[in-house]
């Protein structure tokens, strides 16, 4: 493997700055699955730890650094988890976080995040432009912009992911992880080629938000004008150039979904994993769901990246209507 | 403390016994329901695993010895979910394993203990039924019999909670445990009181299965005629002599929650956690939502014992009705 921005013994080093509370997440099989999925199925769950999602193993990487440097501020853009988990990282140690999302983001993205105490400032567009203004926040106050994907410590924490994977499963054949902006794709990605290279890797992005795989497939950055999914997480439009040259390397592919496949797969997580997650966390499913073949009779590990969902919203993908609520 | 029939450094060599896929599960502070309860919350998350509870802590102790003597077979009554976690030790240990369980529990336990192999028995009536049931088989067939509490193994596996509880918890007040048979409440209380003897201990049923409780106060066994309940795991009706002199030791109270409660607890679990839990598991959740003032400003740790739900009754408890499910 030609050699990416990662290093995984930097990658193992970072273990040791993430608060132990986001690592060794539970990792097994979910024999309930199978028979509608027709291979073997491990779950990798990211989703029980303060943030419900795995972005604090890199905002904790990057918060620590900051309180060694002695800086006191911090802002990113967030589609709503990179957002909840600085915050929690950042007050952690005395940061001052802003954080810039969507106004269309999920409303319980947007109340953690306030909860958390970061500074929160919505922009009437999308995850692009929030990346814009946090920039220009960033530039005014003289602070750290945190650009997810791009900052090698979102995906060095992502990584850590992978450090897990290759380690306490015996063995398995492929691995499915959801891609948006692609720290955990390039993160996991690096870890798995280096220390397991028989292992697929495989991203998935919704048909709605395809531009980081269409970038992926013709080898260089591809825009989209606007995207049309549920799986709000990875929902980009302009994929980075460092973050791509990364991706060519580790994936072995990139897939597009249906959002009628990631709806279904939602469901089958709580139908037979009694898990709630939010559509990007569906997606490894759906990729199953849509190409049975490809899978039969392998052992395939799907990382269940985020559980951060409006309930409401929620209710209505997996197919229950609330009714009488107090 | 008195002596229990349990012993810490047996617990601790426990550990070496059970896969590790049960054991070090998620510890974490749930902000996000403290608005609404009024204390600092951690969840000890024990769903997350092959058969969604803790049960398999004890299981595993069990099929490793029952596999060390050469046994073949073994036999357990269940509410559901210890029979799902004896089936997926035994399996793994070529033994043949037999359940007893009401034939009113939950259609997905039922269909998980054969899906992993176990030779189900049903019996018309309640959990003791089966229990009796269970132990004519076991003298008939000359095998093993697992009773539930009553076997040491099954408290000792429990117990293992007890010790990453106090070991990777900085500090607490109080510890909120389901309490049907005993087996959870026992061990986890044997090793909160012995290695944080400060820490509140306190058990929690549903007052419509009190038979333990009543027990508990009255410090004689008190059994009841029926259950009603839909805590359907800790529905017993005959508490186990041995099992009571044990919690007498060990817990500081036991309370009594209304069904009502338990709902809510679910709800909140949902709603602000993004957990699926099963009735038993939200038994903490409805003892501090009845009870604020108790819990006021402490910390408090609740296990989240199991999320072995029947989906469509989980959808009218937490008041989404099913619609158009394909």
């Amino acid at each position: 493997m030609q050699e990416t921005r990662l290093d995984t013994a930097r990658i193992r080093a970072a273990r040791q700055v993430i608060d132990p509370i986001f690592l060794d997440t539970p990792m097994y099989r979910c024999e309930a699955l199978e028979p509608d999925l027709g291979c073997t199925v491990s779950i990798k769950l990211e989703t029980a730890n303060p943030v419900r999602s795995f972005k604090a193993r890199g905002t904790e990487l990057v918060a620590s650094l900051l309180a060694d440097n002695g800086s006191r501020a911090v802002v990113c853009a967030s589609a709503g988890n990179l957002g909840q988990a600085l915050a929690w990282s950042g007050r952690g140690r005395g940061l001052d976080v802003t954080v810039v999302a969507s106004r269309f983001a999920p409303v319980a993205k947007l109340d953690r995040i306030r909860a958390l105490g970061a500074r929160l400032e919505l922009v009437d567009g999308d995850f692009d432009l929030a990346r814009e203004r946090a920039a220009t926040i960033a530039r005014h106050d003289g602070i750290r912009l945190v650009e997810d994907s791009l900052d090698i410590e979102t995906c060095e924490g992502a990584a850590t992911i992978g450090l897990e994977l290759v380690d306490t499963v015996p063995s398995f054949d492929a691995v499915l992880i959801a891609l948006g902006g692609g720290a955990l794709a390039t993160g996991v990605g690096h870890v798995v080629k280096s220390l397991a290279p028989g292992v697929e890797v495989i991203c998935v992005q919704p048909l709605g938000a395809p531009a980081m795989t269409h970038s992926w497939r013709r080898r260089r950055v591809v825009t989209t004008d606007s995207t049309d999914t549920i799986a709000d997480g990875v929902a980009g439009r302009c994929p980075i150039p460092a973050v791509l040259d990364d991706l060519l390397l580790v994936a072995d592919d990139a897939v597009l979904v249906r959002e009628t496949s990631i709806i279904a797969g939602m469901r089958m997580l709580l139908d037979h994993a009694g898990l709630v997650v939010e559509p990007s966390a569906a997606l490894g499913i759906a990729a199953i769901l849509e190409d049975r073949d490809r899978f039969a009779g392998r052992h395939v590990v799907t990382i269940v990246c985020g559980s951060n969902v409006d309930v409401d919203a929620y209710h209505r993908w997996v197919g229950a209507a609330p009714i009488h609520r107090s």
